[in-house]
Parts: C-alpha cells; structure tokens; sequence
C-alpha cells in the first residue's frame, strides 16, 4: 500500500487564488488515494522557491509534478527545466484573455524541454491528476487499479437520457 | 537492459503525412534508447483500427502513446478514451490554421478523460518523446540515466555567445 | 404521414448540461413535425455507446443524426466515421473559450469524412434542426412542405419598425 | 440510374479564382456518380444572379447546393435565404486572414437559416461533396451505395506503417 | 434647411434586438439634425425586403445608409452590392464570439463592393453616424456645421484630471 | 467637368512601402476619374506633417481622405482627430500579424471620431477608392455616373462558368 | 530627496473612465514614494493636448510617461511621436475585445518608435508603475532602494500553502 | 564620454537563432554609441546561467537588459524576476504561431514583476534598443542627445512622395 505520508506528487501554483482552480486536482488525487503535496510556488516573486523545489523534488521522492499558472505563465516550464520529473501544466483561467494567454505560455515550450498540458481550468487540473494517475500506474498497480475503478463508475454514470 | 524488440511506446499518427512530423519523437525515443513501433491509425478512416489499437496497447506491453493529428485531431483524445495508458497528444501543423485547431482540439479534452499536450509541431513531437522519457524513467532507470545525460548535453551544447 | 413513433433524427449530445443547447434542435423539430429521439452519448466516457450509437444508428431507421458537444469536441466526427448518415455537428459554447474550440474541433475535419456544421451555441442547434428538415424535405414531401411554412411564418413575424 | 444530363447537385463560387478549391467538390461528385453544374454566382458583384440561382434552384430539379467563397463570403448565407434546399458552405481559404473570416462570415448564420459548413479551403471542398453524398444517398440508394464503396475504398487505403 | 420630413439616412438592422445597439446612431443623428427613419430589414429572413430596400433607396432620396447586423453579418455587403449609396456597416456584438464574427463578415468584403465599417457594438452606432455627417457635411454645409459644433463640444468636455 | 488639377482625395500613407498596397486605390480613382493626390504622411515618424496634413487638408479643396497603415496603425485615426472630412482607412497586412493589428488598431475607434474601415491590404484600398467614389458621387453627378458605369461592367464581367 | 511637489512621472489615459485601471499605477507610485501627475488626455478628442503634453513633458522635469488606453488605443504611441522620454504602455481591457486590441494597438509599433507595453488591464498599470521605479531607480538611488524593498516585501508575502 | 569596454546594456536572447532577430537591437545600440553585450540565456535549456546571469547583472555594471525570446518565452520575465534592472522584452517571431505565443508569454506578466514589451520581431528588436536609449538618456546626456539625432533623421528620411 502506498504511504500516505509520503508525496508522490507536487501540486504547485503561481499564487494562492489559483487554488480555486488546482483544489480539483488534489480532490481527484485523494479519490484516487495518491498523496500529494500542494505548495504556492510564484516564478516571478519567488524565484528561488520555484528553483529548489524543482530541484529537489525527485530527491525528495516525488514522482511527478503538477504545475497550475495563469497569464504569462512561466511555472510549468521553468520546473521542467531544472527537474527530470514528468511536469505536467495546467492554464490556469486569466481574468482578461481566459487562459488563452496561460495555454499558449504553457504548452508551446522549445523543443528540449517538455510539460504536458492540459484543458484549460478546473477541467485541465482534474484531468492533471489523472493523467498523473495514469503515468504512476505504471509503476503502481494499486494506482492503475484505482484509475480502473474511476473510469468504469466515470462510464456508467453517463445517463442515456438528457432530460 | 530494455528489450530493444519489444516496444515500449507507441508513435501513431492520423495520415502518412503526419510522419514528418512525428519522426522527430521516433528519432528521440532512439537517442534514449526507448524501443518504440509506429503506426498510422485514422481516428476518421480507420476507427476499427483505433479502437482495437487502443484497447489492446496495454495488453502488447506499451506503456505510453504518443498521438499526433491535425486539424480537427481526434486521435489522441479518442485513444485516451480507450485506454489507461497516458496519452500525449501532438498537434501536427495543419495547412490552413497553422495547427490552432489541432492545438485546441487535442488540448481541451473535458473532465475525466485526459491528454497530455505538447507544442504544436516538429518541437512538440520531439518534447512528446522527451516527455516519454521522463514518465518512463520512474520505472526504468536507465531511461531516466539516459533522460539525464541528453539534458546535460543539451546544456553544454548551448553556446554564449551568438555569433 | 410520419409515424411519430419511429424517429427519423437522432439528436445526440456529449454530456447531459448539453441539453440546454440541443433542446433549441429538438423543440424546431417537434414544430415541423419530425419525430427524433435524444440521447446522451459521450465520445470520451462512453466510447463503447458511441461506436455501437453510430453503427445502428442507419439500420434502426435514422436518417441524419444531429450532435452537439463542447471543447476537444469529438462526438460528431467520430460518428461521422462510423456511420455513412449525414451527421450534422453543433458547437456548444464551452465555458472557456467560447465555443471556438468545439467550432474548430467539429468543422475542421480532414478530407474524407465530413461534418455539416452550424453556428455555436443555441442558433446553430435551432439551426440543425433547419437544415435537417431540409435535407429529409427531399424525400419526405411533408416535411419540405412544414419547412416552407416555417419560413414563410419566420418572414412574415419580422416587423418593419425597430421600435 | 441516375440521368447524368440532369444535374442533382449545384456547385457555386463566389468568383472563378474559387475553382482551384471548389474542383475538389466536382472531382468527388463525379466520382460517386453524381451528377453536378458548376456556376460562378457572386453576391457582390451578381447579385441578381444569386437571387435567381437560389429562387429557381428546386424547380430546376436540384437538390442541393454546394456554395464556396471566401472573405466576408455571403454566397451560402444568401442562398440558404432564398431557397429551401439543403446548403453546404465552403469557406475558401482568403489570402490575408486564411480563411477565418470566410468560417465565420459563413458558419455563424443567425437562428432561422441555416448553412451546413465544411472545413475551410480543399478538403472542405470534397468534403462537402462527401456530405452532398450522404444527404442524397438517403433518396438515391445507388448513391448511398457509391459511397459505401467509396468509405471502404478510403479504409483500405490508411497503410499501417508511416514509412 | 433640411426637410425634417424627407431621410437622408436610412438606419437599417438585421433584427428588432438590434435597436439597442443601433439606436446609439439614431440619437447621434437626431442631435446633429441629420433626418433618418429606421428599419428592420434582415437579409437572412427578408431577404425580397433587402433587395428591395437597397435597389429603392436612392430613389428614394437617401442619401446613405447605416446597416447594423451581428454573426454571419450579411446585411451590409448586401445592401452595397445593390445600390450605389455609400454604406456603412456597424458590426452588433454578437452573444458568442463579441461581434468579431460580425467585423470580419462585414469589414473583409471582397475588391469590388465596399463597405466602411466602423467600430463593433454601440460606439461603432454612434460613430457611424457621425461619419454619415462628415460625408453629408460635404454638401449640406448646415450638417458640416453641426459636425463642427458637436466636435468643439466634445473636445471640451474632457476634462483634464481624471478624479 | 472635375478639375484634374485639384485633387479631390487625398492618399496617404504610413511608409513608402505601404504604396505596394496603397497604389491600388490610386488606380481606382484613375480609372473613375477621380483627381487625387498621394503622400507619406507617418503618424510616428513625422508627426507634425500629420497634424498639419490633417487640418490643412479642407481648406485646400480636399473632400475625403484615404489612409493606409500597417501594425499600430495611428494615421487613419489621427487624421480623423484632426479634420471634420470623411476619413477611410485600410489596414496594409502586417508582415508578422497579416494585419490583424492595423485592422484593429484603425477600425476600433472610440465613440466620438470614426474611421471608415475597409478590407486588410489591396483588395481594401481599392474599395476606399470606389467608396470614395460613392461618397464623392452624392455631391458629383459625374463621379456617381462614372462609378455606376464601373460597377456594371464589373457585374458583366463576371463570367458564369468557373472553367 | 525627492522633491515631492515636482513630479518624475506623467501618468496620462485617454479617457477618465481608464482611471479605475490608471489608478493602480498611482497607487504603486505614491507606494515607492515616486511622485507624479495625472491627466486625461484623449488622442482622439483633445489632439491638440495630446501634443502639446508630449512636446512639453521633458522641460517640464517629466522623466517618464505611463499611458493607458484602450481599444484603438493611439495615446501611447503618438506620444512617444513627439517625445525622447520613455513611453510605458498599459493596454487597458476594452468592453467588446478585451483589451486584444489595445494590446496590439499599443505593442506593434513600428520600426523607430517604441512604447514599453505592459499587461492588458489593472495588473499592467501597475507594473508600469514598477517598470517605472526600475529606470528612475537608475539614477535615483533612493527610488532603487524603494524598489528593492517592495520586492523583498513581495516575496515574503508569498505564502507556502495554498490554503 | 562611455566607455566603450563596459556593457550598459545586456542584449540576451534565448537560442543562437533568435541572434536573426536581436541583431538589429545590436545595430541601433551600436548606431546611438551605447556599449553592450549580447549572450545566449536559454531559460529552459540553461537556467542557471539565466539565474547567475540575472543576478549578477546590476553588479556588473549593467543598466539594462534587451531580453528576446520566441515560443513559450520566460526568458524575460525570469530575468526581471531575478533583478531589479528594467528589462525590455523582444517577443521573437515563433515558426508556428507568428510570435503571438512568445508576445503573450512575456507581455501578460503578473502584477509584481514587469516586462517592458515591445513588437515582435525584428522592428521590436530595434525599438528595444531605441527604448534603452530613452530610458539610459534620462541618466547618460550624450545618450540622450545621440537619440535626439537620431529621430531627427529618422524623420528627415520620411520622403514625402510614395513614388
């Protein structure tokens, strides 16, 4: 059984308000029973926190790395850089552009250095987590049989009817 | 060691034409020496061959797909729509829109089935296999040994100056 | 006459909360006097339903399927590869962006299996119903003539004056 | 068997400039049998064209129109106006904005007069002939059945490997 | 002076909602003493009442119209492609995507049939109709006065601080 | 008869480059007859040739202004802030945003100062001239024959077969 | 010290309803003890202010302008027309597009003439106020020390939990 | 007089290819005699050479730093995020999107840490170099006085004939 004490993932983001958003990936992280970690970490007002965690996070026995931003969002990317972590990016929703302006700062990094990106808001960080459940169930079959478990009630609670 | 006859990851693509795209995760993947296969799978002209490819990927041993369409991409989100394994998903440039809409229809996958998104593109394809690397690191060590050294060498490589 | 228990349309829809767009297709419908069925078929969390949905759909006496759905929208052409019926795709307005992510998704199909697409949002759903009405007046004289007193009536309710 | 003197489909554009597009359509109709007129109908520059195409349409013995133009393109828009047979649009790629403004000019028709939009440039062009197909293919069964063909034909071509 | 009895503008508009919009030009050109009448003429579901409009308008003694119209805006380029009036387009802001469909449908008019276009929503109204008096104001000197007085005026209703 | 001495219009210009783009509504203007005059008038690089431009122009005989602008585009709207003429303006396509920019930045004026907004590059500036023409023709019977007689052989020679 | 009756900085906007997002740079301003003025002064409304402001800023002790605008928003890039200070732009969000076409009515200057563009809205003005203490604090040291402490503040304000 | 041997202005760009681009800052600094550095900072491919880099700046003698960077562009505002020095951002026209990612990326800062930002591309390029000048005028008269010249012929080049 996993150890609940200790953090497989890293649930980060550029400011408190952005929890309003990234809550859904630890809500769907603790559904799944994955521990995890959340911390408020800016890349621009605090740049040394952004550089060691990123670097000590494999160290600290992370797996993996989920990093929510809005506007020109730079913290998905600067973790990937300074971390062999899988570093997975959420856009968080931008009050002037709607997260169009986080989207494009996110997923469109140079060749060398990836995050995989997800949909846009609260969608984007609940799929974070399920990605990140889909990559660690590789490594645990406890993990992959509790993705098993969510997509199967996830199918059968499409009702057939709309109304 | 890895069992070089034995793929690990899977590169599919919507139409041959995709593959000057897509060669750039294969090329990769090879550099890290990640055994990988790869496959033209039409979401829209061969969707038997989709949903049979995605179904069984787990199954044949693949431990990741990487997908890349364009226009509207159906493929990777149909994929993930089938499969456990972690999807990532690269938006191929398309003619007209330059790759936005393949962008938008990969990225924007709705709550609970996920896609993990790269940069549009050559760059995109390329970072998917990077990506690859550091998921499987976490449970192949010396892909992660091999993920480290490409990003030392990329390091090195970068010059100061730009003349 | 039209048996009102045999449906000629099918309306699908990617989630429940997309009802509240598609219901526009199926109140036009009712009005013309075309018998449908609605359906809720996720292409994402129910890609079983979709396959089968898709399949029957011709031998079970549909003759167009209208879908509707948001985002990374799949639905529609996925049907449309599955199926030699006319399928009809409405955008419904995602909450991020708007609609121009379920536009691109559905009405940039690559060349070989089409889409007809209308206008985001509760227009094009209305829409849908439109050009179905047109499309089975063809073959269905009762139909094409309720069309033309929809329109006449439509030409007839628009008043001169602004104020 | 279909009369091949008597046209079924009729293929319209904005200017002559649109037929490096909008031959695609022709190509596809001739393929699958169907048998098609092509004009050159601008809403700006012939408008009385336009009314008079779209008025006397259904009584020529047509049964649908497919319309391509680019820019602010009003030609599908307008038809639809002044015909009650079925309209597909095709936004052709314009020069500066590469067609978004042709998608938009002809997609986003208001609620009453709907427009069935294909992709923006060619495979929005044999698309529509695609679709033209389906539409008939529910009165003529040797067109459904054409196309039938055509699909598997289509399926058998996706080769497997990319190389 | 102007005969307050005989329009030399024609406001027109695709629909009754329109008026919140367009009425903005309506109170300008009454404040600037330019005669107008307003009507609802939609190209989509009166497209005989379009036509007529446009073809009659000069004849009529107008001297220039102002068509507002939201979405798949058609109602401008329509009315230029059937009279020899100067036409401006005033693009309403539509519910989806903001009037930017509305702008591209109306400003991207193809070499040939112009329409000036002003600014989307209710200060592109009012503008256009203060444009409407710079074109008269080349030759009814009363409305260039008027133009002149209002001017002046707004100039000097600015403020300097900003408290 | 116009006096071929005395322009009536006047053609201006952002850069010298701009008269790739700008030349086409010269031609225009030749062809109905139109006298005019063309200048680089830059708003950013020699302002006081703008201001001067813009309130000398008036009382020099001219009756209408065409200006053409690229990127940032200010002339347009800063000639408009310092004449009571009819101001037109055309957005010459960017080199990096294919004049998106110069579309928005002349065509969203704030309520108060309009600018008659036409096409993005050529096919825009050669109808600022025919609406130059239309608005030219309300006060010079000879200006609205010469552009009747141009519109009608533009609708003749619209030819009907696209071959 | 700073003599507190001379201002460094003009703050200017063209409207005084920009001031709800103007003020932010104010605020920050009066924060880093940097004093200043604030104006409306309208590019298209008050031409004549506009340059007279800008001619006069330098001589009268101004070191900097800030200059907020929106929609086709000319103030900042006319001032930095007719002045060698340095021009900050703020992009303020417009009704209809967002502050889109502000931004790139300010950003896309061209060749010879800059503005200093800052984010779209309230976040942007105030980071112009920042931007602002970052080039007087060039040669007033105490305005760098301000700086410093503001940042120091900043940073230590970023909480560690997200809850 | 400057010593020609110590940079004031740090010129950084993030791949040797963006040297294209920055080059024409380099020209301009080079023509207004400021002395400078230009480098390769690779945000994600080097970031602690970006983080010494950005560090050691102010201490080094540097008074500004021209940031350029295409993509997902951090470059930029991980420096600012690192220094209290002003820094201009140069968004590099990316491959696919045209540079509207890399503006977005360094343009929508969050309040706290600006980017000054200026056009994409090559014009950019140069105008950062003519916004240092502006900006180190305020502090270095010769500076000043060789930006004074400098569009004092700029604005003497302005033919007048677009001939």
């Amino acid at each position: 059984m996993l150890d609940s004490e200790r953090p497989l993932v890293g649930v980060v983001m550029g400011s408190r308000s952005d929890w309003a958003t990234m809550s859904q990936a630890g809500e769907v992280l603790t559904e799944l029973g994955i521990p995890y970690e959340a911390k408020v970490v800016s890349a621009h007002r605090t740049p040394e926190r952004l550089f060691e965690y990123g670097r000590e996070a494999e160290g600290r026995g992370l797996e993996l790395i989920i990093a929510g931003a809005g506007g020109a969002a730079h913290l998905p990317g600067m973790l990937a850089a300074v971390s062999v972590l899988p570093i997975l990016g959420v856009p968080v929703e931008s009050k002037v552009l709607r997260g169009v302006d986080s989207l494009l700062s996110i997923v469109q990094m140079p060749r060398g250095i990836p995050v995989g990106t997800l949909a846009i808001g609260a969608a984007g960080a609940a799929n974070a987590a399920l990605l990140a459940a889909a990559i660690l169930g590789r490594k645990y079959p406890e993990i992959r049989q509790s993705l098993v478990q969510f997509r199967e009630a996830q199918t059968e609670a499409v009702g057939e009817s709309p109304l």
